[in-house]
């Protein structure tokens, strides 16, 4: 992980929270989704042990979202992700693999299903607007598919029902997980999930009203002054500990559901038609050979690489490699995910990765970090 | 333009010579296309004046290529752009704008023919990758889509010629303005274009091998030594001298071609299939509200806005939106590309831009900065 000057342009869209996030001291930003999304405040570390104690207020506006309206909508959805999406109720939010005809994952979205005939699909970094669009073309569907002015501002942290309590009312407690309800703050019409990109529990808002940013951030922020809210965003180390994926750097196109575990998301076989049938079918049934693992590093902290650290067995031989990295301060210990070869994927396999001319030790864990 | 940290991860795909970029003091990034695209080496200026008098080698990879191969490749290119894909020959580069159903801008590739049936589609920054695939898809051609492991490297300045010669030959200087031969370069096959994103003259070279990326960087930065090569990158100042529109920053999918001045590289009418004729046609017949023009700001330099600066008519009325800004040590002043009401947009018109709680005069003019 090197930090070095990013440029903005119009290009790199602003965000209707941006001012804020670097008001409170965003100091690092990646770009996600032609738009920036602050990386860091304090440090990695400080800011993950602030997340893991009291609230933060994240801007996540890159989760952009595609709406999909129409009579055609429901057989669109079910068309681009294996899972079954007429289980999905108006009020509730599924995390569904996108997986185009040959088995790749085109995007690992949380799906929001707003009524029977109308969805947001709430991307990772990838175009899906466009691949929906040209499917929907394609197809000849009856269905709109466009980018709304929708910007999503998490609330993550375990302080963040009792700060959701005082804006919005008790009622949010009920709220279950992955689900959703429509209520106002700071005058503006909002959907509120219980969900979000960490393991600390939380609340995702969104704004559908770009121009009510500004507001939106300093009524919630106000109301969290009781609580040490302070500003935030994904934390790489959290999101290890908890072991959630990110779509790019752990999974591509190139890689399909099941080498990423994504497969425990979905049943193979839903009714409706999927285009992903044919080739899920084909992979379970002959199986894969790489898969991602949660791979424990021995040693002091690990630099996160530039792209990746090669992973090899006990001969020397190479068997996969690192796609994300940190030190975990609650494991004591560098955590990874890495893409392994199956006969090294087994909980308890002794590997090696490569950093530089050392040669580290490591040991493959299961979801969890449990050895 | 503001400037902050860039937090690099894998899913900001490594390029084949950023090792190269990054040692010649690359100091600053965006992203494009899921990739690092070096901003500035020495200075904006100082990268600007060495760009137009010697030679520059530029990372370009953000160049993204989608390859389109099999029988319905001519077909499915036809389909996603108003101009005549027809009548680019095999060896042969054309710009051509890339639209959808409604009259969008999808993105504004060069699209060069690799055979009759086989396509690089050299994107600007969207998926085009998943629009292609999901058209293809959708409408079962058969074609395949893919991103191939091909990275372009430009050579940019007036110097491109005689230093290419001394690489390939002095047949490069027979190579025809968008026209492109295959060649060995550092022992690698290359594709060798006239083309690129500059008005200073030169070649893009599709490498076609990650792994030889450095080796072909090293041949032509040591053959370039005699002719003061530097490493540099597309300049601001330079494409708003030149004229150049950058997708995203000029134009999205808000915009059509005739907003954008883009209709003068298609004939509407042509005979093969493409899906944005009807709208196409019905923008042709209603006309256009806004267009983008040159806009000349006066005054001392202005700092280029985070995303945008209001447009104004005589009245204080807002007729518009400034959507790329420089100042321009060619012209003495800053240049801008603003999206402005068709009224206000005939060369001499008098507008005026708000900056803060200023309010600039500026004219408009023509291509090529007469005004």
């Amino acid at each position: 992980m090197t930090a070095s000057q990013i440029v903005f342009s119009r290009r790199l869209r602003q965000t209707p929270f941006e001012e804020r996030a670097i008001a409170q001291g965003a100091k690092a930003f990646t770009i996600y989704n032609h738009m920036p999304l602050s990386s860091v405040y304090e440090s990695p570390e400080a800011d993950y042990r602030h997340l893991c104690e009291h609230v933060q207020l994240w801007d996540v506006s890159v989760e952009r979202q595609v709406e999909v309206i129409g009579p055609d909508a429901l057989t669109l959805v079910e068309l681009v992700t294996p899972r079954d999406m007429s289980k999905c109720k108006v009020g509730q939010c599924m995390y569904a693999p996108l997986v185009d005809e040959f088995g790749g994952v085109v995007n690992d979205p949380i799906i929001l299903r707003l009524a029977d005939d109308r969805f947001w699909v709430s991307i990772a970094d990838s175009d899906v607007l466009l691949w929906m669009k040209g499917i929907a073309f394609g197809r000849g569907m009856d269905v709109t598919v466009f980018e709304p002015d929708v910007s999503p501002l998490a609330v993550q942290g375990p302080k963040s029902d009792a700060l959701m309590a005082t804006v919005v009312g008790p009622e949010v407690k009920d709220i279950g997980f992955f689900k959703f309800i429509t209520t106002t703050i700071a005058d503006t019409e909002v959907v509120l999930a219980r969900s979000g990109w960490s393991g600390q529990g939380g609340f995702e808002i969104y704004l559908q009203d770009s121009s009510k940013g500004l507001a939106l951030w300093d009524t919630i922020w106000e109301a969290g002054q009781p609580f040490h809210i302070r500003a935030g965003c994904p934390n790489l180390i959290e999101r290890l500990e908890t072991g959630l994926l990110s779509y790019g750097s752990d999974m591509t196109l190139e890689n399909n559901p099941f080498e990423c575990g994504l497969d425990r998301f979905f049943v193979l076989g839903k009714s409706a038609e999927y285009m992903s049938r044919d080739a899920l079918d084909a992979i379970a049934t002959n199986g894969v050979s790489q898969k991602i693992v949660n791979l424990k590093i021995s040693g002091q902290p690990v630099r996160a690489p530039r792209s990746t650290y090669q992973v090899e067995n006990e001969s020397g031989q190479t068997v996969g490699y690192v796609t994300s990295l940190a030190w975990s301060p609650k494991y004591e210990s560098n955590l990874s995910f890495a893409s392994v070869a199956v006969s090294d994927s087994i909980p308890g396999t002794t590997l090696y990765v490569r950093v530089g001319d050392k040669r580290l030790s490591c040991v493959v864990c299961k979801q969890g970090w449990e050895c």
